[in-house]
This record gives structure tokens, C-alpha cells and sequence, in this order.
């Protein structure tokens, strides 16, 4: 029997070639995603016409990556893939608080503020004041976190989206905690909004029969020393996208009442305490 | 129970996010895809650097795509996918000759020439004819087929790939049978080239404790009506990549012994008949 390759052996015979100097991890990947690659092609029968037509969307989703978009994040988001790696290396038992997907949105460098202050630097939008406590997992204020916070404008848009229109580090700042674990913030109440969809991600959404909305949410990237970093959402109770974010980002216990708050100038109040976890090495 | 994503139903949640009004056959190719995507992330544990590595090297395999450079296809070649589709698709039994893949070489519109005319215009290379039959099941010959061929020159390269070197359609013609169904041309002996490898699936096949070569070959893409269209190629019998051919081309009955032509003038010889399936619709 020849080496050469048939249908029924063809996931082996290009495993086969994998070197054995090539090292031990990359040949698992590669393994595992070469037998599901041809798994799937056999699986459906894919004819030449469906395999100009992948061949022809992956080309088109790197045409679409630039400086300020990139489409494979957002093809790995809607697929689910970008939640399921979240999933496999966050498995942290409650109390801690559960992390989501990160998204593309984040900006380092946001500034360092003072607790209390507003983040909205345009005005736009329902005022909301964000407070809480940073804790570890015996319910003790953990000191010295850095709460990194962003979220959309009033108009469904981050900053970094509409450059020309919103004042640079607008609704995103980072928040230091004292002794005392806990943070606050002013800013505006999130509303939901359509990840970008005027690519092949947003055309193959489209055929799909699925909309491109993520449910209103407020991200957080908390830090501390000694503890595992948490990257999560807290989203707004009562949204109508919360049982369908187009990236899956949503779980029951980041769900948040947001309130009228205590004095009306304030707007609404939105308290959540995270729970981060102590690294175990 | 809530909807909401989790690592255990993680593509059930996915695939039920599928419109009822999807096109059927494109709700069957997600489905497998998006099994067998969370399969393998599940399978290896996929690191979020892993992923991010992922997601790198698609990004760049995009910006590598141009005009000229398919290298999505490449990655579908060296990852047996192309093969396993040209299998999947041209399930045809002997005595009709054996499919291969395509290549990203081949060009439309090449001069059609006389018999026994040569396809060499640059005169470099060790001269070979190439005559054989293109024949029907029932081994009578088919005319009116038309023989498009092409190979690299003497370099190893494509006339495509030295646009300032080589002359246009250097190397390639098509010849149209007459009633014996016979076909003759004159060209040089491929020799054995690698596939291109200066971009990310070049490092990922050194990575992998792999060559880039591909065993010496002749292109030929052979059509008649009510044929089916064959593509494949005759391969140089002792090339030392023959058993590890960069993207699985090579089947036992495309391997051909290149002999010494009865006429020195005419170099080597290399006779070959193609048995095409009568199409069936
Ligand atoms: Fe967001
Ligand atoms: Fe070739």
C-alpha cells in the first residue's frame, strides 16, 4: 500500500509528515486540527464550488483587518470560539466573579482617576454612577486593584469608532482601590449596539438569520497583585439582546438591576462586587 | 436552565442560534463546522495565547493574499484539504484517470497551438515530448478534447512567477484532439520546485519539521463535451519528492517513466493516455 493519499486515510497521511523534531504542543494542535478540518469536509461532502466560496470568505475577512478592525476577532466572537477559549481557561468555582468575552474595544492607556469621577466626556446619555467592591474569595476587600473600565457612548459607539466625533479616553478610565476594596464611577447607562456587520462576518451573520446586537453592557478589566486578572461585562437587566449577544458574551450572574439612584442627579445606580481569584503560582 | 453560553453546550449554543429561514445546506456546512471548531479547541485546550497566535496567523496569511499570491489556498494545499475536496468530488473508478489538484498556476486563455508544436518559448531545459490518447471508458478515443497544459520551466518556476524573465505563456498551450484522439506537444522535462514559502504557511511547514517541494510534474486540465472536465497532472517516475509531495498530489497511476525519445533530437519521452467519465446529467 502506497503512502500517497486516498479519502479514507487522508487526515493520517498529512499528520504523518508532521516532523519529529517539530515540537510536542504545536504537533497536538495540528493533529487534533487537522482530523477535525478533514472531519468536517467529509462530514458535509463540501463540493469545489463551497470550497471557492471558504476560500473566497477567508480572503475577503483579511481584506477586511486593518489598524482599527479585525474581522477574524469578530468571525472567532460570533462562531463562539472566542467565549469557549474564555470558558476552558477561566474555570474559576464560584463566589468568583465570572469572566466574558474581552472584545475589541479595549485602549490601553486610559487614564488613572479619581474614585467618583466621571468617565462620560461628552455628556451624552442617562447618567449612571457604577460602585462596588473588589474582593477575594473569602469576601475580603482586596486593596490596590485596578479597575479598568470602557463602554459605548449614548450612541451605540466606543471612542475609538467614531475618532472625529467623541473626545479621545471617552466613557473609559482606571479606578485604583483602597483599603476599603471599593471602587465608583460616574459614566452613562450603556446601550446595546451592533457589532460592526458591513464586512463577511456581518454578510455570513446575515445569511444565518442572526442580528449583529450585543445586549447594553459596561467592561471591566480588573487587577491585582496576586490574583488572577478578570476580564468580564456587567450587562443591563431587562435588555432585549440578553438571550441572543451576538458574541455569547452573556452569563446569568453578570446580569445587573440598574436602579434609580438614591439622589436623582446621579441617574441610575448600577452596584456589582467582583470576586477575583488568588493565583495559584 | 439558562441559554446562556456555557463550556459544556458550547456549540449546541452556537448552532441553535441559526434562523429557521437559513438555506438549508448552509445550515448542514455550519453545523459540522461549528461541532467540530469547538471540538478541537475543546480537544487541545486551546490556550487564549494559542488563540492568539491563531488569530495572528490568519490575519497575516491575509495580508499575504494578493493578486498574484493565494496563500489561504496554499494553507487549504499543505493542510491536504484541496486534495481531500478533489477526492471528495471525482469519486471516479478506474480505468478513468485519476483527478489531482489544481494548483494556483494554471492561467485562462492560453494560445491554442498545432500538434507536436512546443510550449517552451524560452528554449531553456532538457526537451521532452509528451503524445498520448484522451480516450473514453470503453477505451475509444474522444475527439474534439481540449489538452491545456502547463508546467514550470527549467527554474522550477512559472512563467506567472517571472513576469520580467520569462515570456508570456511560456510553457503552456492547448491542443484540441482530432478524430484518433491523440495529442503531442513538445516541452521541456518539469523538474521538481517548491511551493512558495516566504510567507506564514511557509513557516508553518518549517515549523513542522516540513519541505515545501513538490515532485516534478506536468499540468493538464482536459475537457470534452459531454465529458467530465479532468484536472491533474503526469508526475517524473524516480523524483525524490514523489513520497512527500508538499500538498498530496501524487497518486501511483500519475507516475510516469520519462524514457529516452526514439528521435535524440527530441530529448525524453513521456506517453500518457487520459480516460475521461462520460458525464452523467
Ligand atoms: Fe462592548
Ligand atoms: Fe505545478
Amino acid at each position: 500500500m502506497s503512502g500517497y493519499f486516498s479519502e479514507a486515510r487522508s487526515a493520517e497521511t498529512v499528520i504523518d509528515r508532521i516532523g519529529a523534531g517539530a515540537d510536542p504542543r504545536l504537533r497536538r494542535i495540528m493533529t487534533s486540527l487537522i482530523t477535525h478540518l478533514h472531519g468536517f469536509i467529509k462530514d458535509v461532502a463540501l463540493t469545489e464550488k463551497e470550497w471557492e466560496q471558504a476560500i473566497g470568505f477567508l480572503t475577503e475577512t483579511g481584506r477586511m483587518c486593518s489598524g482599527t478592525r479585525q474581522e477574524f476577532i469578530l468571525l472567532s466572537d460570533v462562531l463562539g470560539a472566542s467565549m469557549l477559549v474564555d470558558a476552558i481557561n477561566h474555570r474559576w468555582p464560584a463566589p468568583a466573579t465570572e469572566s466574558t468575552v474581552f472584545g475589541p474595544f479595549h485602549v490601553d492607556g486610559a487614564p488613572v482617576r479619581q474614585m467618583g469621577e466621571s468617565i462620560s466626556l461628552d455628556g451624552k446619555g442617562e447618567p449612571c454612577l457604577f460602585r462596588g467592591r473588589v474582593l477575594d474569595t473569602d469576601g475580603n476587600p482586596v486593596a490596590g486593584a485596578s479597575v479598568d473600565v470602557w463602554s459605548d457612548n449614548a450612541d451605540g459607539f466606543y471612542d475609538v469608532q467614531q475618532p472625529d466625533i467623541q473626545p479621545p479616553f471617552n466613557n473609559r478610565g482606571v479606578f485604583v482601590t483602597g483599603e476599603d476594596g471599593r471602587y465608583a464611577f460616574r459614566g452613562v447607562k450603556p446601550v446595546s449596539y451592533p457589532i460592526p456587520s458591513d464586512g463577511p462576518v456581518g454578510r455570513m451573520l446575515a445569511a444565518l438569520g442572526r442580528h449583529p446586537w450585543r445586549p447594553a453592557h459596561m467592561h471591566f478589566l480588573i487587577g491585582a497583585p496576586g490574583f488572577e486578572r478578570l476580564i468580564t461585562h456587567i450587562f443591563v437587566a431587562g435588555d432585549s439582546y440578553l438571550d441572543s449577544d451576538a458574541v455569547f458574551g452573556v452569563k446569568d450572574r453578570l446580569i445587573v438591576d440598574f436602579k434609580p439612584a438614591d439622589n436623582p442627579t446621579d441617574g441610575w445606580l448600577a452596584e456589582y462586587d467582583f470576586v477575583l481569584v488568588r493565583r495559584t503560582q
